[in-house]
């Protein structure tokens, strides 16, 4: 076995823990993924590792990791002590953390299927809601995932605990909502806006045509902007007392009305 | 206006902040909820309020709170400077802090309609979660909600403010699985597991009959006893790489096929 590195002060597990920080990671193009189960599905969605840092108390490796690091060309670091937790951000880490590099958020790399489905997410803040955005929409095998207005950008590390590493695995962009109707526009896409204001239940629609979602931020919801450009408003109904739901949790029965639907 | 107290050594101001504290609220049968809109939901889903804190910065009173707490007995509270935040827990705080009394969480409390729909969360740990399935359940109608060998009480603040205040809107109760399993007996619900081991879609199931849909802990799901004693087990079909969903955005897309059924 390598060399242990154990010192917090090492250059390569400061510059590792740097990439907590926004600014580092589009300095560097990389990002984090911490997690065995992460690693192992950004690994499965092609996603270029450059380095595996390695606890030393691990004791299996049941993802197979080691290996597949091998097999990526990626540089394997093993750390113990305090340099680990320097490493990994989670509350509880299970000892393996991947760099790897950020994928492509460029609109114009999105490839289409027939009659797409398109998550598009207005300027929603919380990293655990993102995530698990990002998880649902891969299950839900929609086509693409475009971050509109972005407050958290969606190599954010909570961001990338919360998708489980599904931020790899579903194809991502980052555009301002204009840019973002252009794009639906040119590729006719139906734009369907979720707001508690609109008086069409989700139920009503016809999800089989190609379709953007369009869930807005925690507080205030979509911007004027995007609700002035939609092709359809729908609502969820309601039955109790609250007047809205958690944006992801809306995201999801609407994602997988369009699941149920196209069968 | 009353006397506006400012020091955090107050011991009013103390005793609010002290029901961050599980023990705190379990010894007093308070919890607090923070925010105007909270408080607003909390007082018509007839939570019983103790005691209203109104910081001195708030500007107006959208909500019609001050009237309201006089409305309801409560004593009003207006605090300044940083004893207001010893009483907040939120981010950003806007001014409006409830303590209320807990509401019962027995389960011989709960109230059941015709063909009840209950919602059995067990051993969820994290209060976003707890919070988004609470607001979710209320939306969909939901009869009541049972947590099930809770790690995190539903009385928690973080809880409180991702419910919006929905953890009063629905009836509540916590108990230990194998009293929750004897309870849905008694009363002739069906058992619906959600669980990835499941071959049946949850589209297939009729969820017009009396059902109560059980969700597991994040990270490994239901327990065995629960799994075991399931009338029907249900899957959430994964078009993508990962292989779960968020445990709060797979019991909405349950909940809602229910509400969709149901019409």
């Amino acid at each position: 076995m390598s060399e242990i590195i154990t010192s917090v002060h090492n250059p390569r597990v400061k510059h590792a823990a740097g990439l907590r920080e926004k600014k580092q990671r589009e300095l560097d193009g990389l990002m984090l993924v911490d997690g065995a189960e992460e690693v192992s599905l950004a690994l499965a969605s092609r996603a270029v590792m450059r380095t595996l840092f390695c606890s030393e108390h691990n004791r299996d490796d049941a993802y197979g990791l080691l290996a597949k690091a091998r097999q990526a060309g990626a540089e394997v670091i093993h750390v113990g002590g305090r340099a680990f937790e320097k490493v990994a951000y989670r509350d509880s880490p299970d000892g393996w953390v991947g760099v790897f590099h950020k994928p492509s958020t460029a609109l114009a790399e999105l490839r289409l299927g027939v009659a797409p489905l398109v998550l598009v997410i207005e300027a929603v803040e919380k990293p655990g809601n993102l995530g698990a955005m990002l998880r649902t929409a891969d299950a839900a095998g929609a086509d693409a995932v475009i971050s509109c207005n972005p407050i958290t950008d969606l190599s954010n590390p909570n961001v990338v605990r919360a998708s489980k590493g599904a931020v790899f695995a579903v194809p991502i962009a980052e555009a301002s909502t204009a840019e973002t109707l252009r794009w639906l526009r040119r590729h006719h896409i139906k734009l369907v806006a979720a707001t508690p204001a609109a008086t069409q239940s989700y139920a009503d629609v016809d999800w089989r045509q190609p379709i953007a979602l369009a869930v807005g931020e925690e507080k205030h919801g979509l911007s004027d902007e995007l609700l002035t450009a939609a092709d359809i408003s729908v609502r969820i109904p309601m039955r109790g007392r609250v007047n809205s739901l958690n944006v992801s949790n809306s995201a999801a029965i609407l994602l997988y009305e369009a699941v149920r639907q196209r069968g």
